[in-house]
């Protein structure tokens, strides 16, 4: 029983929440987790909240973020109240996933990895 | 001749810019871009500087965004001196792999991905 929080920043960019939403979708396909849900550090709606509608004895909270910084920590001592429930898990940026995922963007735009 | 330069939007998190500068040199090592360079949006050193400093004949340039907002659409009109020489790739928020570096950051955190 095992859930997932993807924890965005937030932004002004109307596209940014329906990036992190198309996430969500994927992971909650994957059905490995019980329940996917976003919050957003500097939107609604926020982590302790999300957390608080959440069933899942144990959540997973995956920072959308480049680096670990004060946001995070803040939001750290924030979640004392739900004790062992979540764990704080890597921010995604240090990940070989991202730098693939630049290498891709790159060949994709030329065309050697058109597979078409 | 073709180089590659990463976009970073600059944060004042002291590990970002570490962050960014690590998929430089891993992308560098990998010896496909003649030149692998970074720029960042709010910090120095900025793109058309950078571009201006680059000697491949085709530069791409790799938003590390999650969406396509007005950072983007200015640099887009700031680039008109450097013509067909400059390439304007997808940000990496969309990518699959930035959903799997999601699960990754998860599931490891949980030692369901330890190897060891």
């Amino acid at each position: 029983m095992i859930g997932l929080i993807i924890l965005g920043h937030g932004s002004n960019l109307p596209d940014y929440r329906k990036v992190v939403e198309m996430h969500r979708e994927r992971l909650e396909k994957l059905g490995i987790f019980e329940e996917v849900r976003t919050a957003y550090v500097i939107e609604e709606p926020k982590l302790t909240d999300v957390l608080r509608d959440m069933r899942s004895k144990k959540v997973l909270v995956v920072p959308l973020f480049i680096a670990y910084g004060e946001h995070l920590r803040e939001i750290e001592k924030a979640l004392s109240e739900f004790g062992d429930k979540v764990v704080i898990c890597d921010p995604i940026g240090e990940s070989e996933l991202v730098t693939y995922a630049i290498l891709i963007s790159a060949l994709r735009r030329i065309n050697v990895l058109s597979f078409e």
